[in-house]
């Protein structure tokens, strides 16, 4: 084999690309080539402050979750299979794993949160039941999308999205764009999506929202509720908010029918000001996500049968000894979605 | 205003066009004057036996339950929405009511079911509560078509279809193409389909079915069932089965994933002969349908925003005057859904 | 029939006892004489302030809404039913009460709300089908007992309480006691339960409660919930925030277990600071209740069959006569329910 | 350390009581000295078929399921704790697991199913993760029981009895009465309980039955249903099935109530002819339970706080070198559960 150049980051402000040794597959590894591995705004994240809540970037890391590659070896077997990255692996049978929910538990690995490493590198090793095989008609890219794509179908299923729902989703960057997707995957009937910035809402209309609304940092929670019903016809049965703004999770409160649901998404400040009782009376309830579990068969079986298209959210390629450049790019929030192409000898999608 | 010819059935065997008096709507009722009406299989049946089950025709009954018309008078005012009809009305505020479970109701009004009348004619009054407004973008065929397509809606729903879910569906006729239509729409990334007539299942072919499979009659049901399996490449997450036939209800279990869900909307025999151990032993749920209860909002919502078409499904249409002939047609089991046109000044889609 | 002493509320602070005409029921209807009527806290706000939220008392209107009482006429006939009273009716069949949550029906009756009268009275007309009919086993005064006890059916619901939940409930006035003694029927095998007043947290005890824990305004939020985690042994599934508290409501979070919920019944402020960041990564769900429905059967079949013993909540009795000092009582937060007795031939529980 | 006496099936009608070497833990094991097992229906039909379905014994097996004993080794390190076994372990992180169903699982571990040794021995490893310390007031035979009992907690939870569901059990054998228990806890208002010996039911009215039935085989299952609804006032919410007699699955849909749903616990033949097209028009969903999952915390919570007594279900007790006896005495179905005791020291409940 090759080398294994990888993409660390040492601390805040501090990332390398740098080799590290291949690593050794355990009894229940696999070990991949990586692909295709998408940058995302927590990789970018740690990058800037070096840290997210108590997760703090204390020693190198490699970054990159969002992740397809090549398996190379299984045990001391060679394997060809190309599979899709799921990148949180629960390390215990506690109570939550048992009761399938495993992406609660507290002491799941999960790639490029600290301390765990990532697999933004050559040559990756990871849990045998944590990668899936993609079909032929299904692109490493469109694999590794996965990874944003399953917050959009893990959200969308506690929101309890199906035929004739009526959505809202708060927010049109790259995950209130994935939400979109898949709650018109799902059968909503119609998406209301809402942004500061007129450019992204047209992404949004492209990828079939019903009604872009811009929204500006003046505008009333209950004002915005109230165009979104106007809009609507009525008020939406479930609102995805994307954005973590006090703000927007008022608006998301205000703006959904009685018996509803309201799911967070967008991660906010420690304390927030929101009408709870307005929520509790009309018995709006409010449900957070964290991370995803048990989407990845799901989100297989919908990029194969063709119930979605998400390739044109990769709107930037760069090759993994591109990635200085590719971050910065990320960081400036141009386009939607940037991918690092890790294999010297296939960059294609 | 002008006659009221009703397709009235006398007694098994004795179907009557007749004139009958233009009711007079109570005080939450609404008139209509009806303007598509689709032909039912039980509608032929209760033509052909005189029964379904305990329900028999004793005295002279309209028949009809898939009706769109127009709203002429609310109470004393004239009117001219536009609307889909839900034929069962539950007449007591009892547990299955207040539950959200209408349809369970043994005391509930339904059209064409004995004794109380149903909508084939040209004036009709109906709960108005229970008649649902119909966008400009959707015409009144497709607002008679809701009827049919809440089985599939009901179906689909108890069955938990959403994304990413394989559905086997048992029979292409009528029922099984709506079911099929509102599967896709949930989600689902897969749907087989079977039927004894390769005939039909081109019609299922058309309208989006993945694995189009002729049985017959020979075929044991483990047999269908591992043919199955080979198609879709794994046992199907939910089964619906719309033929009735003990042995395709057989194959329904037998087909099924562990932990999956077989849904009963075909009506057989009383007593039927299955393997209830090999449901029971690997969790495969087995629930029936009652008709259906809260999917017009939902079906018209999917209507008006194009998700699923059920235009194809109308296959022959009668003036209200050929009743004889649209009966003729749909007991020789002709074409898939037979419209008639109630308004003789109207008689479009 | 004699007369019709009613306790009337003109505009805050004017609460009168005077005579009204017997009402005459309607076909749905049936005509109750009163027999034990509990005041709650809403009757006693009413009172105080005149309005709650958005409601104002801007007509005399009859108090009362918690009530027992026997049937006097159905229709134009005699009859001697002794039964519950639910009192909210609703008056549309609309989306919610189609879908079996009708306390969420804009538009529906309810008793002592404004502008409907309530029950706190000798003679009530009300809809048949939301008259309960008493188990011999069964007084008047737990039948009256049953509406506060479905705040605490219906928040135990939603909260999933079942078999081995372990339960946090904040306060424990009248509602917090019945949320505590519901849990504990419901299986839950520890329940801790909060107040400033150990004078209250006795009763709690009393009842059954597992962990009695008084707190004070100077805790912090995250204080308490790590005494909660200490004494419970591990953080509680499930919370039920009965006290509106801001704090309380933080409280309420923090304690509560990854992947639980926490039911809001306390009305607070119009807006309220809480962890919702902290609520969401756990995946805590925040779900209010808006009065209840489909409580009735089960809260009879409970009280029937001795799983929950209400009687001891009953800590005083007035005749009907005496509602000003009853009122004041109340007001005042002695005991726990105060009950009035409309019935002038018969005083029993 | 000592011997490790152990009971081992060698094949049909050859229970052998044998030395077997002390087993090594591995490293996510811990090493149990054995102190209370009980006789399961399933360990006789073994001993006596050689088989249960597709489980054949075809090599020397140890017996024994239902356990509770004490930790002596964890990988290197001594240990003290008291624990109850759950026999199951699932062996791979497939869909089932991840997705909280790890009982249906096919290529789960389970003690005393061929070919995986059971624990009706001295010494016994097993996986740390699926062993549960029982508090002080919780005894090694209520430990063993909670087996037993886990089966009627994932009945009741399949059948989603809470407060106030009315239940019909059919048979009173070991796993009726724990169903019984069971559905008392969780709040159900009313239990009948069938059984052709009056002698099983009085064990079933002193455990809290609260119609026990007598039934023939010469019933109707529509007579037997019919009586249970003239018994109970009205038809059960929620039938358990435990007998997997043909005549009880049938009486089991009739008797249950509209909207409601059926149980299958017994066992019995491949195929069964049932009224599928009653259940199917009154949506009685029919569910069947594998074993149970998830139930061995909440079993603990309910033992320890005292919500159940399981206690009088043990009515024999055998050292385990008498496990002849033990066997013979299951066998001919004297009494409910017999224990064996596995620790020469402590023959203590």
């Amino acid at each position: 084999m090759e080398d294994n150049l990888s993409v660390v980051l040492h601390a805040q402000g501090d990332l390398r690309l740098e080799e590290r040794p291949i690593p050794e597959p355990g009894p229940n590894d696999v070990l991949l080539r990586m692909h295709s591995v998408g940058i995302c705004g927590s990789d970018v994240h740690y990058w800037q402050h070096g840290r997210i809540g108590d997760f703090v970037v204390r020693r190198p890391m490699v970054l990159g979750h969002e992740a397809a590659g090549r398996v190379v070896r299984v045990g001391s077997e060679s394997a060809r299979d190309r599979v899709a990255v799921e990148p949180g692996v629960p390390r215990e049978m506690d109570e939550f794993f048992k009761g399938g929910r495993y992406n609660l538990s507290p002491t799941i690995f999960f790639c490029a949160t600290p301390p765990d490493d990532g697999n933004l590198c050559r040559y990756y090793k990871h849990s045998a039941n944590f990668c899936y095989k993609l079909p032929d008609n299904v692109t490493f890219e469109e694999g590794a999308l996965i990874e944003p794509l399953s917050v959009g179908i893990y959200a969308c299923r506690r929101a309890g999205v199906t035929l004739g729902t009526t959505v809202l989703v708060c927010g049109s960057g790259p995950i209130g764009l994935v939400c979109l997707l898949v709650a018109k995957a799902m059968g909503a009937s119609q998406v209301a999506i809402t942004d500061l910035s007129s450019e992204r809402l047209k992404m949004a209309k492209q990828l079939g929202a019903d009604f872009p609304l811009v929204v500006s940092r003046e505008d009333s929670a209950q004002e915005v509720a109230q165009r979104v019903e106007g809009m609507m016809g009525n008020q939406p049965h479930v609102t995805i908010e994307c954005t973590g703004a006090e703000s927007s999770m008022q608006t998301a409160i205000y703006a959904t029918r009685s018996g509803g649901v309201v799911v967070l998404v967008g991660l906010g400040a420690e304390m927030a000001s929101v009408p709870l009782l307005n929520a509790a009376v009309r018995e709006v309830d409010i449900r957070g996500v964290f991370r995803y579990c048990n989407t990845w068969p799901m989100a297989i079986a919908m990029l194969a049968s063709g119930k979605v298209n998400v390739k044109p959210l990769v709107t930037h390629r760069f090759p993994l000894e591109e990635a200085a450049q590719a971050f910065e790019t990320t960081r400036k929030g141009e386009g939607v979605k940037v991918m690092l192409k890790c294999d010297k000898n296939d960059q294609e999608p």
